[in-house]
């Protein structure tokens, strides 16, 4: 396993802002992620200290090499959950590796994708859940449906086996992103991915049947909403992180509730700007930086 | 009387991150103020998007491009002070011209200069003061010395000719840097300037007397301290801003408790880096914007 003093969920300018701090300080700096959304051909016009044309992509490499220059080190893996460690720090679940980390700053934008159920807030904490940590429990040996098209969706799905053995996936008619390791897996524990569109939930209080596009329907007792790939949002909800709507709450020195855990730009919904996530990831750098000096001379 | 929406006072990194977004949103933006400290030569290595060397001075150089390129106006006249007009919005006095403006974004950056008085804060409230339009009222023909060797010392004295004849300045020994039209001013309401030193007060309960450091001791019932240049925290004061030490109070939105005043970058004392001027002058601006759209909505 690998072990980090900080691990940076996001490359996008709130994370590596953030990395260019914590590794300037001399702390070892993993920044996990890929291909943030900003990083495309559009033009950036009100980044303080770009007065001419810039893409997001040319930024964004300027952001990696800067982070880099300082001994940070950018990993390419998807993130697909984060836990506390039974013995104090946090464990990264990522699709190729596991990496334990001192203190995490939370950076990966804000991307919900919703899955297009039109009635399914009438059935969130009545059936439909994002988060198999959190929820996964009340569902023992219940049929549940995993909403989602990638290694995401996959490993909520297989978490789920520790609960219930009645498990499918259902990409919502989306391009099929699960690799072929995965498949495999799910193969073997017998959850079936399903490609057609759930487009509606019934159920007198809680969830009873899902409703998909063709007329057909199953009966079902939870879904699992775990579309696209994990965010902020979702590592949130199984640290327990108090959140806002899609947001995660965090204060002006961008701490979450949960120590050891910082979080910084459009995740954390402030005015959703490169220039505040810029700023924002600096605020989480340095917080990460006190707090692991802190808990150094508490050891000592 | 020069009119415009928005007056940013600070050309730094965190007015001219504003002035960003003000200009581009249409609104007449004029950025007061000249040669920012950090537009120096040192290596500013943790601003997000250059990894390679840049200097204060090139990155400021870069910035006020950005910020004229969207249509404001960079003026360098060194500001006095700031009122709020009669007639709604506010008034800026600066060493050449009087500017009217809508909305204020203060962002002049931290750079209280102390006049080297050792048991100075014993006397504060007690016949010390940092604001002659809050506290000169309470000297009605009282002795009182004006400490500071600029422009800015001068024109609070000159205020204080309101309330009293007895006025002298003090530069603490530094050099005169009173322009020739002030000299001629003070010398026309008879207010010397003196070239020596306080370094003690004394005085039962409130100050009763200044020493110098020659040893000479002079009579004096109130003194007011305006040193360099007149930074954001004592237009704060002007205006009720309310403040802690010497910083401005800003909420999460950048503004302060005036209707229309906001407040971005060090001035605000947040974690003094340029990543974070920027980020929280671009709230400002927002915030502005949306100010101004408001109160417009309002008049309609």
């Amino acid at each position: 396993m690998k072990k980090t003093d900080i691990a940076i969920i996001g490359q996008g300018p709130a994370g590596l802002s953030a990395a260019i701090y914590t590794a300037r300080a001399g702390l070892k700096t993993l920044v996990l992620g890929c291909d943030p959304k900003v990083a495309g051909n559009y033009v950036i016009d009100n980044y303080f200290g770009f007065p001419d044309s810039i893409t997001g992509k040319e930024l964004i490499e300027l952001g990696c090499r800067h982070a880099q220059k300082f001994g940070a080190e950018l990993i390419c893996e998807k993130v697909l959950n984060v836990h506390q460690a039974d013995e104090g720090g946090f464990e990264i679940k990522t699709d190729i590796s596991t990496v334990s980390a001192r203190a995490i700053i939370l950076a990966t934008g804000v991307s919900r994708v919703r899955p297009g159920i039109k009635n399914i807030s009438d059935y969130e904490g009545r059936g439909v859940s994002y988060c198999v940590s959190c929820d996964g429990f009340f569902f023992k040996n219940r049929k549940v449906l995993v909403l989602g098209e990638g290694i995401f969706a996959a490993n909520q799905a297989l978490e789920l086996k520790n609960y219930t053995p009645h498990i499918s996936i259902c990409t919502q008619k989306k391009k099929d992103k699960i690799t072929d390791d995965y498949h495999k897996q799910l193969d073997r524990d017998n959850i079936p991915v399903l490609t057609g569109k759930v487009v509606e939930l019934r159920g007198e209080k809680f969830v009873e049947q899902a409703v998909f596009e063709d007329g057909n329907t199953s009966d079902v007792d939870g879904i699992f909403v775990a579309m696209g790939e994990a965010s902020s949002l979702d590592f949130a909800y199984t640290l327990g992180i108090t959140t806002r709507g899609v947001f995660i709450d965090a204060d002006y020195e961008q701490r979450t509730n949960i120590s050891g855990v910082f979080a910084a730009g459009d995740c954390v919904g402030r005015f959703l700007q490169i220039s505040v996530a810029v700023g924002e990831g600096a605020i989480a750098g340095h917080s990460a930086i006190a707090y692991l000096k802190d808990s150094a001379a508490e050891k000592t």
